[in-house]
């Protein structure tokens, strides 16, 4: 059983007409819904939201019974407190799955991973975007469904569409991706890099692009496959072992040594 | 049910008796044992070898039902068929999984996937080699086991050894990587990155080192659990797309171009 | 001084009026200005063409004499005789750098060293292509100029534009490249992957997309510049090594070992 | 002409006869020997220590007149200052280059670049290291000289030594490298990436593992060559742009849209 923690920001909700229509229960309930009608028995689903308790819904061992967490964040990024931002950091290099999603390219955590400023540009006009494939084969492409006379081997979507986006355009600040999934193409003009994975300590993480609030991006089927199948891509594997939280304590050598060298160990410090 | 081949040139059982004390039933009789004994009824394994029917076992079908194919040559890599070298390669990048296992870094499929020549240094005294884990949270390292007094976070290996291998020695001479998980250390002074995953088309490869033929290694826990880790790994998805077997079709555009550009069908070839 | 060799087909403009118009001395003759106008000093460029001699222009001692070679080819592939291009892929596994142009993702030595199919999606409709630079800061995009409004930090360009071009489209069937410097945006709907890197041996390979024969591609300020600049990217490195023609020589150890081991070398082959 | 900032912790020398006896000017005495003797014209290079001003001498815009920084910490990464340590990295991505060394692995600026722990295991036993290349051709490996039987093609060294070092070893808690060009073997029995390049915005990083403070590590003329290169090897290129710094701006579509879509920029934050 996967446990899945979708974290939410939930303040457009509050203040935007759209958005409440689009999402009466919610954006987190949205994201909830498609990734359970996608992994059904092999996920536990719960949320947390950035006003719950005083740490985000993410405290009292949430994180520690967390497999994977997804985060959606656009407005209010800097009322996550550094602590607790921090500490998502660190459960993901420790294994934990993370699903950054559209805004959240300037969410605290994942800064704090990729160790970039994650810039990119952008323009909210409602405009066409279409995800090309650039790895067919990969797991988080399954089961999409792009026009009938477009398909490629198999009978699958070579590329999808969305309607009405924001737009995120190149250049796009982070570290080369470790696996680029998508690249999307914009009718204003733009690129992107639009589903990307990258491993930090024994944790993967993988940024998915569409996600406006004002666009009902959740609720398209493609993109509630790709979520699904990207929580599945990420969860950590079992019988794996993570990186050592290391003590300063010296390593003996496995191999039998006679340098005859001795250390000064008042003087060391690692 | 995932329909594995182990492809074996089973030449040295025929010529070395330390080999055929070893493997008395053919090591990829042993290949499958493991295999089978780790994914039991997700699989469905049968051999192929060298020496049988015209196509090295391989025609009538096998490639086309074929979801991972594992290939152990070590002494006879030029008496493989060109055109079945081919037939292989071109199955790998239309999906199927690849694992090149030990000498076959030489064998023909391989070479031609990877478009490098695959040399590097080589040594058979016998020699221990440790294999250390540089990618923990890796599937292929699930469930290794390690000396008890060197485990990481979750009781799990961080490497585990061979007590006599031949050895494997770098400058190997492929590219780089897209997944780099093991790498060597061997007693005589040589490092090797001894497990390296790599996509071509929509197949993914895994090359695992260790195996040579004069020593027991594929009745080692550690090689058996990797060699069925890799298996799964490099399995095809389904509901995934590969890539498309091109016609010289003009693509139509996806947005209305008004450019009044004229081709000259008739000079055009592409 | 590097020596650079530019390759070309030279078939086009001898049946095409649209291609004699643009490049009344060959495109050969126009790619050698682009590399003379930026690298000046620093270069001996010399062309080289499919229909010279019996080796098209590429015995004779000329590939060990290549640092870097450029590459157009588009009609005529499959004349390019096996034993030239396995020559020429040799040649860069030893050192030397590559630079295919535009449909020469089909070009024989580029298939050779990649390993995959080189497939994409293609339409000519002399449409508006828009290259984004992915990579800041990367060699291959110094010096180019886009539009005045859209200069990035350093007054250089986040992007420049070709006003027609034949349409490249994703998925681009090669390996995942070591490097990504250009995403492409096309008026009719589809992304390309551009300007890519890969390694293969000690040499180095640029993959540059735009080149269309019938528009005056390699006139544009950028392209040239580009095209100049990566030659001197892949170029080999002085003081460095090549990965070792391997002789079956078994490597004595390095350091002491006492195995014991006894190999019948009558039996051994590799 | 390219600017070099060596930064040095510069503790041990005042409290370690050893390393006093090494290094009668500091060690960064004897890397800025390093750097001038094998860039000579090309470089001009200063030095900045932790105790110097209250900036670490980092401050009055020496990182702004800095093209490249080496950075040596071993025991007192806890005395940079955190706004210090944020600057440095801030300058990388705008296109600094920057080489930590040995110990910097814990550099308070290269764990925020990299998002990671950099944990890995070590003693100091004086054991001998030997510094496998397996990426030849790379310009980090120019002009390295080791055994006089053990070189290839082109008379270079495959790998180079030191006979006493404290080791570091695998697993490494960093991201995958861009590239990967050493790999060191140490008698004891561990293995570790010992050259590893990233990219971090339009910055490049290199890490070098050698560099304990009690072997005369940087007196040994394949590490000053080493050092030498790394240096240039990160060096930003002219002509090239940086990310931008994002202004909460909208970009203007470079195609015509006609969406019709109204934003509300009351309600929008970004």
């Amino acid at each position: 059983m996967l446990r899945v923690t979708v974290w939410h920001e939930h303040r457009h909700e509050k203040i935007n007409r759209t958005v409440q229509e689009i999402y009466p229960d919610g954006m987190h309930a949205e994201m909830k819904s498609a990734i359970e009608e996608h992994l059904g028995d092999q996920v536990e689903v719960t949320t947390a939201l950035l006003d719950q308790d005083g740490e985000h819904g993410l405290g009292n061992g949430v994180l520690e019974n967390t497999d994977v967490l997804t985060w959606w964040g656009h407005g209010a990024h800097d009322d996550v407190r550094d602590e607790i931002a921090q500490r998502v950091a660190q459960r993901v290099r420790e294994g934990m799955g993370f699903v950054p999603l559209h805004s959240a390219h300037y969410a605290k955590p994942f800064k704090l991973l990729l160790g970039t400023n994650n810039h990119l540009r952008w323009r909210e006009a409602g405009e066409r975007e279409r995800l090309w494939v650039v790895d067919p084969g990969h797991p988080v492409t399954a089961g999409l469904d792009g026009p009938a006379d477009e398909k490629g081997p198999g009978g699958r979507a070579e590329f999808f569409e969305l309607p009405e986006t924001e737009m995120y355009g190149e250049p796009f600040d982070v570290p080369t991706p470790d696996e680029l999934v998508f690249v999307s193409w914009f009718a204003g003009g733009e690129v992107f890099r639009s589903g990307c994975g990258w491993k930090r300590g024994a944790g993967k993480i993988f940024y998915l692009r569409p996600g406006h609030e004002t666009f009902p991006i959740y609720k398209d089927k493609n993109i509630r496959r790709v979520l699904a199948n990207a929580v599945k891509h990420v969860a950590p594997v079992a019988g794996t072992t993570a990186y050592r939280h290391r003590s300063p304590k010296i390593e003996p050598a496995l191999e039998k040594l006679d340098t005859g060298h001795v250390v000064d160990a008042a003087l060391h410090e690692h």
